[in-house]
Order: C-alpha cells, then structure tokens, then sequence
C-alpha cells in the first residue's frame, strides 16, 4: 500500500448512480485494489459449515452488501462524522473459504485476514457463521495482542464442543478463550437469553472471564446504562466487537440460523453501540446472517446498518 | 400409568440426534405412549372451524412442535430447573377433531382432555383457534373445580355468538362464564388492545367478572408490575393460563388468524410470564397460530418457546 | 351533496357478511357516490413513480383497503368513539395517475382532492408515494389556507432534487415549504433517523421551519411526551398530518420502499396519535405502503389501523 | 332489470386508470347495480369451512378479482370476441356465508344464486371450496332442468361423506347426483389423478353417470383430442362447468387447498377450454383458490384469466 | 423382527384423524418398532454439509414427511395396488449424523443402513443432500450385491473431488463406481442437462460405466419411450433407484440446492416411474429437497408423491 | 481496448472460490475495466419507470447476476463450447439511468451502449423494462445498420402510446419501426397469447412488419419447427434478439410485471434458442425480471441461464 497523498476514495456516489445500480460492494465502496490506502477493510466470510440448525449464512456476505445500497452514509448525526471523506473504507471481497473442511477454512480464514491486517489496522469480518470468530480473533492478536472481546449474542458460544468437533458456530469463545486470544478482564456478553444446553454453562463461562449482561437486564437498564457498564469493562484496551444478528429479536432479524425470541429490538441494539463512542475498536464481526430465511431483507438491512455505525464508531474512536 | 419408580424420560438429546432432526413431539420429548407415568402431558388440538377471518390453525400443533426443536431445554436460567429432569413431560399427540361440526369437536376435545386429566394433573394444549377453551376448561373443572383463568390475548373473546354460532373463537369465555367454568373472583385478560364490536363489549366483559390489563397499560407498567396486578388477581386459586399468540404484535407474530397492531413484544410477554413464579398452574393453552401466515418460523418458535415458559412456570408451581 | 337529514351510511356490517368478504372499501365504507353528504372521504393515491428505491406504493391503496377489513371499527375505546356513527365517512376511490408523468400526476391528484374538498372538510389519503403530498398540501392550502404540517418519517424529505427532479418522494416538503403551503411557525418532523446524505441535511431542514424528534428521542420521552411536543407545537392551527409507513421499525412495517432500522414500534406511534387528542385535523396522509415487500399484510395492516385512529381522531378535534 | 336499450357498461378503462387501481370488480366491471340489464354475472363465494386439508379459499374471490387487474380484456384473438362490448357482464358481490354452519351457508348460497337466475341467464362463481357447487347446481337445474356437467379438477368429489358430513368438499358431485342435478348421459371428469382413498372410488364414480377423463390421458390425446372427446359427451345439453384450480399442477397453482403434482400446465387448460367454443354454456364455478399459500399471485391470475376464457366461450355458445 | 402372523399395520385412517394432524411419520404410517415385521422401512437422513451452493437439505426428511400428509394413499390406480394393505412399510425415523464430519456422518449412514438391511429388504431414504448415495450404496451393496443403478438428476455427481473433498454431494457416483457398488452394464442417468464444468465430464463419466439419457431427449421420446429405455437396461437386475429432486424443472421443485431449469415436468418423471412397473426395486434415495427454498410445499409435495410412487413400483416388483 | 495478446480473462474459478462468493459480475468474469480487449459485453441496464403493471425490474440486473452464480459455464454441450476461453466477455456494470425521467434514461442508455459498441461488436443487456429495447436498437443500428429482430415475449409491444407516454415497455417496437431501426422483412415475435387491448392490435403489429408465432402454435410446432421457421424468417442478416422473460409461463417465471399464463416453459425456449445455432447475433437484451415477485430465484435463474445460451449462440455465430 502507498502513501495516503490523496483523500479517501469514496463510495459511488447516489445522485449519480441510483442506489439499486451500480457495484456490489458494501456500499459501493471501492473494492481493496482499487485504493492506494486503506483504514477499514471490510472482508466478506462466506462460510457456514460450523452451524448447528438453520445453514444459509454462507449467502451472508452477499446480502449484506446488497442491503447496503439501502445506506444514505455521507454523514452521521449520531457521530457527526463524514466516514468515508475522513477515512479510507474499502471492500476486500470474500475469502474463498472450503466448505467441506471447517479446518481448513480457519486457516484460509486466519491467513486471509492476517494478510490484511499487516498493512491495514482495522477490520469488519461481515459473515458467515460464528465459527468465523476464531481465526479472525488469531489474526486479531497477532496484529494488536489480546484484546477485549464484547460479544453481541443471544448465545454464549461457549461451549466444549458439539458433536466433537471443537470449531463450531457454539464453541469460537471458549476456543479463544483457551488461547489466549482475548483479554479476560475486559470482555463481556451482551444479550444473552433462554435456555440452555446445561446449567454449568454460565459458571464455566464465568471461569473464561467473561461478565455477561442478560437481555432481560435491558428491561431496567436502558442502552445507555449498558454501553455505560460495556465502557467501564473495556477501559482503554483495545476493543474487538462480535456482533451475532441474533441478539436482536426475531421480528427485527427473523433471517438467522437460531433465532430466540424475546431479545434486543435494533433501536435498542443502536443505542447501546452509539453509547461505545470513544472506545478504540480495532476489529469486529457482523455474523449469522441467514438470507434464505430473511424477508423484505430487513435482517441483512439491519446488519448493514449495523456494519456502518461500527465504521463511524472505529473513527470516532481513532480521533 | 404405573407407579413413578423411575426418573422421567428425557428429551432425544441435542448431542446425538441434531436437533433439526429425530421425533416430532414437542420439544422432541417423549409420547405419553412410552413414558410409565406422566405430570405434563402436551396435547395438540388441529382445529380451526371457529376462526373468523384467517383460517390455518388447524396447521398450529405441528408448527409449535416442529419449532420447538429450536429450544435448548436442559436448564432454564430465569427460573434455575431442569425441567424435563425434574417431572415427566410427554406429548399425548393430536386430538382429532370433526373439521366440519363445531359440535362433535368439541366433544372429541372435552373427552379426550378428561380422559388424559384422570392420570395426569396439567396439560398444555397447542392449538388450534380459541374456541377449544371450552372444551378444555370443561374438562379442567371436572378435575380442579373453578380455576383462576388469565387470558393473554388482544381480544376479549366474550362475545355472545357470531353469525348466531355459540361455540366460536370469539366467544369461548362467555360460554366458560355461563357454565360457572373459572372462578370470576379471580379471573383476568391482559393485553386488550384495538377497537371492538360494540361499546358495551368492556361492560358485557366485567359483567361476567373480568379484570382487564390493557395492552396500552404496559407502556407505564412495565412487565414486573402486570405480573404483581396478575397475581394478586390469582391468589392461591388454581390458575388456567389461555395464551392467544396475537396478544404479541404482528411485528412478533405475524402467522395468526386475527392480528392486531401496537401489541405485546415477545420479550414483554415473557417477562410477564416470568414473574407469575409460584402460581398453582393446572392448565394452560396456547392457541391461535397460523403458519400459513408465518415466516421463518418466527411465530411458531414464539408459541413454543412461551410453551416452554408454562412447563418450567408449571413445576415451579409445584414446588 | 345534499342536506344531512339522515344518519351517516356505516360499512357493511361484520355479523351479516364476513369480514374476509364484501366491498373492497376501505372499511367496507361506502362509496361516496352513496352517501349524500360526507365529512371524511378516504382516497386513493396509486402512485409511485416518485420512488427512488424499492417501487410498488402504486398497490398500497388496494393493500389498505384489503387489510382494513381486519379491523373491528363500532366503537374504539381509547377514544370513547362510534366514529362510523357520529359522522359520514367514505371511500372516494383511486386517483387516475399517470405512471409515466409524475407532472402530470401531480396536476391530476391536486385537481382531484380538490374538488373533492369541494365539498368535504377533510380528506384522509392512502398512498401511494410521498411525492403525492405536495399535490394534496396545495388542495389542503387551498381549502385551509396554511396548515400546521406534522410529518411522522424516517427521513426529512426536504431534499432539493433527486436526479434533478423536483417532484420526487425525498423532496416534497421542501417544495411545500417553498410554495407556503403549511405554516412554518408549527410544523415539525417526528421519528427522524439514520444517517443523511449531507450534514447540511438538517440545517436545510430547519431553515424551512421545521422542528425534529429524532426517533432516539422516543428512548427518554415516551409516547406521551411526544404527543404533548407535538400539541404544543401545533397549537389551535388546523392541522394536516402525513405519515410514511417507514416511521416505523422494518420489523413492524417491512412492505416499504426505503426502511430504516431503529424505527418506531407501533404501539408507540398509536400512544403518540391518541396523545393528539383535540387538535383539529383537517388533512391526512398514509403513505409508501409497498405491498409486493409486506408479509402476511402486517405493514398493509398497520396503515389501516393508523388510518382508522386518524378518523377517531378527526372526530375529536370536531367536538 | 329494465330493458336492453342501451350498448353494455364496460369495465373501468386501462387507458384513464390505470389497472393497479380503480375499482376493485372483476375485471373492474360495473357493479350488477349499476346495470340496467346483465347477461352474465360474476358471483363470489367466500366460503371454505367444507375444506378438508389447506383452508383460506375464503378469500378466494378477492384474490380472483385482485388477479382480474392484469387482464387485457378488450379483444380475445382466440375467439375472435370482444366480449364486454358484445354483451353485459357484471359483478354481482359475494354471498353473505355462514362460516360456522355448512348447511346455512349452503342455504344461503342457493338462494342468492336463484335469485340472480331469475334475471339473468347465466352466472360465473369465483369460490370458495368446492362445496358450493351443489347450491349453485341447485340454483341452475331450477333454471335450466338437469345440466352436463363437466368438471375440472385433480380429484373426484364424489366421495359419501367425510366425518359424518354429507357437504363438504370432497362431496358435491355425489349429492347433485343423487339429487338429479345434472345429466349423467353427458357429464365427466376431467384432470383425475392421483392415488384415491378406495378401490371402489373410480367404480362408485362411473355408477353416478360420469365418464373421466385421467391426466395421464393428456400426454398422448392433446388438448384438441380431450376437447374433442368432451363435446361429444357434452353434445347439444346446457352445459355447466365446474373448475377446480387444483386440476392444474402444483407449479401453475400452488395456491390451493389439496394441491396433487403432475397435473396439466397453464397452457393445457386453456387450450382445452378454447375447444369447447360452441357448447352453450348456462353456468361456471372456478374454486379452491387459497391465497395464503399462492405467491406472486400466479394461481389467482390464472383462475382469473380460466374465468375470462369462460366468458368468451359463453358468448361464443350463444351466437 | 418377529414373524408375519399378521396382516401390516397400516397408517392411521385420514377418517378418524384429519391428514393436516396425527403422528409426523411419512404418510403417517407406524414407526419401525411398532410393527413387527417390516418389508419396507422409509428412513430419513437429515444430512446436507456436502452441499456445494444453497444448503437446507437437513430439513428435507421432516418436509418431505410433513408433505406427505397429503397424500391420499389407499388405492393406488396406477399400479391397481392398495400398498399399505399388500406389504408392510415402516418409518424408521432419522439417522443420527455428525453435520461437522463429512466422515463421520458417512459411516453413520453405512451402520445404520446395514443394521437395517439385515431384517428389512428395502429401503427407500429420503435426504439429504447426494452425498448420502455412497453409505446407502454400500449398505445396499452389502446386502444385495452390485445393483443396477439409476440415478434421476439434472447433473452427473461424477465430480472426483471438490475442494479436496472426495465426499460431496457431486461425486457419489464415482466414489461408487470405484468401489464397484453398481452394475455398471446396467446403470444410467435420466434427466441430465445444463452447461458442464469440463468437456471432459461426460466422457468420464462414460468411462465409469454410465449411459445418459439427457433432459432434452424428452422432448421427442415421451416418458413412456424413456421408461422402455431404462428397463432395457437394467433387466432383470436388482434396481437401486436414486433421484435427485432437481431433476425436476425449478418450476415442479423450488426447494433444492443447486436448481437447473428447463427440467423435467412432475408429470413426466411420475410417467417414466411408472413405465418400469416389474422392475425389480430393491432400494431408492430421494434427495436434495430443501425447504427453506420451497413455497406452499410444492417440492416436497412432489418429493413425498414420488416416494409413493416408488413403493408401489417395489410392491409391483415384488409380485 | 489494446490489441488481443493474451487468451480471455476467465470467470472467477468456482474450484477456488465457491459459487456462492467472489465478485457480483454476471458468472463472476471480469469487470470490462479489468480485460484488454472485449468480444460480448454484459450491460446492466436499471430501469422500471416504463412499467404499466408491477413495478420492480430496476432491480433485474443484480438479480440476474446473483442468479448466475448458479451457472457452470466451462463447458456447454448443446453447443460444443467452452465460451469463455473462446472469447472475451466481461461485465460492463449498469447504465447510471434517471428514475425520473424516461427521456433522459434513454439518452443515458443510448449512449452508454453507443460507446460500448464503438469498441466491442456484441452486447447483451440485462434489464429493466421493455422501454430499454429502443436506446439498445439504436445504438445496434449505428452500429449494424437495420438488423432482424426476434422478439420473445407474451405481448406485442407495439402499441402506440400508453397514458399518452410515447416511450414505455408496451411501445418499443413502435417507435422501433417508425425509426427504422430493425429490417422489417426479417423480424418476428414468438411467444405471443392472451387477449389484446384492441382487436387492431395484431393488424397493427402486422403493418410493422413484424410476423408472429403465438405461443399456442408450439402445441403443435414443437420447439424444432419453430426455431426453424425463426431461423428462415431470419436468414443471414444481423440478428438482434430481445427476450422478455414473460414469455415463459409465470410457473416459470414469476418475478416479472406482467405475467400472462399459458406461456411456454423453459425447456421449449431453451430449446427453440438451441435450434437459432449459426445465426449471427449481435445484440441481444434479456428484461422484465422483477425480483420482488419471484421466489427461490427461479426467474432470476431462467433469465441467468438463458443469458448463457445467448452468449453460446454468439460464440456460434462467429464461428
């Protein structure tokens, strides 16, 4: 990557191109090759293999981008920030994953986010199954050490392993729990509800380090009182978000492999991360999006959404 | 049923059988056919020919049940049980019910639900419209006497008749009113919302000893305080609990006959649901659901998982 | 229209046809070719050529008119009203449109509302795109003279042009603006949110008189607040409110052109309209319902509730 | 009615309103009141309770009428007819139907059908299950004595009874023909496929008059050959057809109650249709058309497009 | 299995209990350990981690079952078989399969295929993506010897390897070939079409023993042309018939993975079934159904039709 | 563009990168910015503003080129081709059209395809509406002079004016033919049904110099005879095929604006397309897909692979 002596290239611009037209990309941003530098890369994981009950999130990626097109994203109030004229965000394609082996998917995985994360600081992985969580989390620490992991979900993920196998949508926390790959005095779950698998898996959770705030919790807290208790975890270390579309309720995200009901509304889910400005996040995860089981697109358009004011909170917390 | 020499019967476990696939019964437990004796029993109710406008619940039974294999069951957080350790659920599968006499269904579910009452204290029935209340409390008070019954549901459903028929969806609780079914000291409706029939509905409504929480009430309320109004409503009485899916928005439960908008959110209901602990509950029914009308499951999983809710309600109940 | 010696024509009543049958009116409402005298006419405005995304309002009338027949319109509690009983309302049918001349479509819908208004005091629209407001606005105006303008929205829809038309569903409040047709002094925008196309966005806005509750607001104030900034902003001036369907979450209404997350629920817009209780509604819009997005017609559902509190509405502010 | 002095009142024309919109008749025709006379009438017949599988051909006629819009009608080149010029087709409303009373609703089916009979020479029904054939038959054979009957559809219908009940869907051509309702030396089946619930059911079938025609038959006569066949049975008798949308295959109308793969084609149908111009026709029902489980309005469109066949071949049959 | 004292239990009678409820075994036939003799078991593999584009064929069983619930069963025209009557047949639920190990879930299926095939002769599997061939081969292999393999696909599945993987759901049938599980003097496929992925594909598949009779053939062949081809070639070999639902035009079956269009008709395939009446069956798979693709069941309507057609052709095998 | 050194740029492989992933170019080739030279390039054209009935194919473009990711292109054996290492195609993105206004989309149009064509001899758009054949068959006449038209659609196309719009998707062939633009003595429609708007239309049409093969004709014809009569009418001039996908049966296709039943399937076009083999395209336009109407992808699917068999028929043209 050359010298930043140019100002970002931004995405294609609505007045000339409609929305509906035009590239593909995650709001027709310009693709990675296409920019001299580049800030946040958004990487497409189209990869599915890990998942326990509804498969489709390997379509993911695609229908985050498409729902996209949606964004009116040349300025944020919330933030008061122009992100793609202050910074470089660029599209970096999908990592060809191998559907037929979850193991050599983490690598091709690991090595195609490692790869980038040498001449860029930021990414957001848009998914593709929870699985995926793992090898971004190694890229993640090679490249920034152990970071703090705060993880949108209405699952732990914390589990050993499903049907023995050790890298599944279920388990990618307890695996990077084990080595090392986040700091366990600054991370949390948010979101988390139902029933579960056994009644040890909040305490072993606990013994990876992680503090949990319940969904029903929301009912008295409120986004800010959350993102309030989130900033007091992380501190100043520097912050990984994991975001699985099921922590939202399944009439905002009905396009998800497990859907549980009674969960965050995406105002909500908004809020709290508006509450997150001035952390400095170094990557994050949008996962477990689902198309085939989407309607009217309102789970990718939640995502994308989601995705964007991710890049307006890595900027904010850049400044 | 024989003697209770055994622990109970647990569900096809998750970590053998994926839970997309194996038994259809409700939450893949066992049938009562297979289980020696029996404290919950799940009854399906394939009927729909009182339904005035969108047809379909015929369809409901299976629905919840092929839904309820989303859940994770072992262990219930919000109420700390292990449910199917603890007492024996089972799936009595489907009454069969004459689609074409409202007459003979009622009495085929009236027989069929005392026949199970003589062995087994609770039952959950999935439905099916509402008009199965009646038969259902007709069999509940031959063996609990004058229940307490709580009605979730976005309309009263005490009409006198429609289109000069007695036994509809619309009417089940005036006709559970006449025949002295529920205990009208102790009886309420949470979650009426929308415009009626007529401007005497409410009084008509009182007149047969309800109570009424209205949906719009929750905005100040908030979940805890419905719960305390409902059971200091209850008492100690046995309580009956009849869930219409449409007391949830559409937003939460599109696939009904009769949906009305600024509803219940799934999460409210549940909330509510959790802090009836420790009520006495005999019966419940959770009717209503159209999956015609539903997608991505996303009724469907709320009916079954608020089923999931009653059994874990049921054995705190018990304790 | 002749003198009003008889009691208003109500709908088709639901105890003799079925809900589910009969006229294709809105509410089973008579034609206004029927009635003699009328004081709410409900039109048709099957228009979308304004769309600068997902097109299809063009069947939003029909979607209304369809999904009106789930409502139970006698008697609406929340405004002790027999709003079919107190006053004459009717359905005035479609606009002709041209598709292909939004100029052209525009002259036809002013020449049609006004000379419907004529005649009748208030006119309710059922769109259609928003392009159709500043066409109904001028009709307003010329009735009315300037009307208080609340505009409930995800977005300001006061750019300037789009693709370098001027009539477009992003523009016509800005056109309003130019044209005077509503009064600058108490009019406001309500349910803004997500990011802009510019940051000038909402200073534009505001220098054409407009005031804003952002949707986050709704977190703190409440339903009931709200109402009473809006009253207070409105005053005793005549009032024409216009409703875009996308104020609410996608989750509550998905059958839209361009939805934004984070939206309203229903129930919140509902609470917010009944907060509006007294002021003196003269004009009305619903509109950017796209039906071929919508599912098991909840967005088709919600239109035709709202539409309904705004007749109750109408009603109060006569008294 | 009053006499035929003037040319007929033509349906609501494409070129000033667009046909997404305006009134919602079939094919936008006048309503029967707005006639001065009629020759044939469309009657919708919301009624499904007979439904022994799938319901919601309730809404059946307004999904045909809804479907109408996408006609071009003026000129049907196959026959050389125009036939709204030629002749006054009217929309008639639908029968108020008892839903909870089958034998009401039957009651009151043949009494609105009778009584349009006495004006009007013939009556094209848009259901509903397929029930309602035996009160319109009824209402026909008082017209025009015992009719051919020529009937459409994957199944026989001519089953006793089905849980006790004599009407249902699966029933009415046994009753008409125990009943005399029709000519057994000039009526069969058409489309007949499929396993059957006995051995005896094709036996008992013949012993009730009627000849079959099997769809296997289809792949080696061809449309022309099974017209062919048809007129020879029909011959010069009244002839009253009786279309199950069923009788096409699942890819061409999903939207039905007891769908039966490897039926005929779209293309088949019509072309068997356009071969029976000349038979005089006295009366038409095309039912079981559910919508809730029809998708892009494919199976609406084409029992709205197999209804505007009938009609010019109603008028062929009287030139 | 015990001894054949008497006559099969039969599936539970659609006049005692409606189809749309009951048990959700196919064609509500008794499980496996209900019956103490079996002739033919269905079994369900709920396995699809070997899909290469749209996954979901997990689900198909529990589609394919639900489905099946249409079918109208006792009397088979057809064939003049009553087959529930004639042989026993028996669900025997799902085989349990790892969805994280390719490996392992093969081996789940070869174990309990074999453990099956030991007491029951036939076995008819419904899928599950194609994968599930080589296990079910190897079972069939074991007890039979090398059959006669007829394979109903739009595409070879002669693939050697994709991603590195050698088990997928495109190469069965040269994992078979290699493992001489088929006859290859007697073996074909039926229905093949499309572009390939290398002009080599169909001289390699050649190579491995297989005649094609591609989809385009149909057009002048016929069905009955294309059964007196097939029965040429098998003989009088043991048939193992395996078909992929997609074989099917997209039109007849939505709901699969990798659809190809201008396919065969429903009626075409259940034609050319029907026309190898006296084959001998000794086993068949019926794959690839995926529900989450499908719309008002139409494919796994057909798919649960053709498994009926295919126990008919094994009864007339048998006779 | 630069000289031709260097084979074509392949399509991303789908051995590397899965189907479901990589670019969102038509069958993943190369963007034409990314190739030195072009034989075939895609043109996306996202345009609706034309459409009369449902709106939608704005959003055709990306849909096709979704869909095409379903493709194997290596090879295809009807044609004995390997098209994409015979020559260069690549994907020359959308056309920027105005939404607004239907005059200056043309122009756009017109001269983005005129530009194109300055360099690359054949183009295929991907539509859109209708209305986008007359910018496209001016710019193939700059380019090669009047060429033969074959049209495949349901209708003619060749009105005069629509709401008095001279340009919309009912009157390309119109304005075509008053332009001169195609050679009247060579020029076709295939597919033609239903009923007309004006019994002059066909006589109209025939004054254009068009002849007609109607879709009813294929009963008899069979796919081979009609590409045989299009190939005689054709002969050896240029060819320029425009094919609306409404030409197929809405079981087939039924994400479209317009659908009319009785259509052909996919496999008679695939076929008639086959039989057009040594005729020399140089344009072609592939429009009318309207996503929000179809499900699982099929039309957007027949449109993908029909555009395929173009691309192969080019190939063969040249040859």
């Amino acid at each position: 990557m050359s010298e930043r002596k140019t100002p970002p290239v931004e995405p294609v611009s609505g007045t000339i191109m409609p929305r509906y037209a035009g590239p593909s990309t995650y709001c027709r941003l310009p693709e990675l090759r296409d920019v001299p530098y580049c800030d946040v890369a958004i990487l497409g994981i189209p990869f599915d293999s890990g998942t326990s009950y509804r498969p489709g999130a390997r379509f993911g990626p695609q229908a985050i981008r498409q729902a996209s097109r949606h964004l009116r994203y040349n300025f944020h109030p919330a933030y008061s920030t122009e992100p793609y004229r202050a910074f470089q965000v660029a599209d970096a394609g999908d990592v060809p994953c191998n559907p037929f082996s979850i193991d050599e998917a983490i690598e091709q995985i690991e090595s195609a986010a490692s790869n980038l994360l040498e001449d860029i600081e930021t990414l957001v992985s848009i998914g593709g199954d929870h699985t995926i969580a793992v090898p971004l989390l190694r890229a993640m620490h090679r490249r920034h050490g152990p970071v703090a992991l705060v993880h949108f979900d209405a699952h732990l993920d914390t589990w050993d392993t499903y049907f023995g196998a050790p890298y599944t949508h279920g388990t990618p926390f307890r695996r990077a729990a084990e080595e090392g790959l986040f700091d366990d005095q600054h991370s949390m779950h948010v979101g988390i509800r139902g029933p579960l698998y056994s009644s040890e898996d909040l305490q072993q959770d606990e013994e990876l380090g992680f503090k949990v705030i319940h969904c029903d919790e929301l009912n008295e807290m409120g986004p800010d009182h959350v993102a309030r208790r989130i900033r007091e975890r992380v501190g100043d270390v520097p912050l990984y978000l994991s975001i699985d579309i099921d922590v939202l309720d399944p009439a905002h995200a009905p396009g998800t492999g497990t859907p549980e009901i009674a969960g965050l509304s995406s105002r909500e889910l908004v809020n709290i991360l508006r509450g997150l400005k001035g952390l400095k996040i170094v990557g994050a995860d949008m996962v477990e999006v689902a198309p085939a089981y989407d309607h009217a697109e309102i789970t990718a358009l939640a995502a994308a959404t989601i995705v964007f004011e991710l890049i307006n909170l890595i900027l904010c917390g850049r400044r």
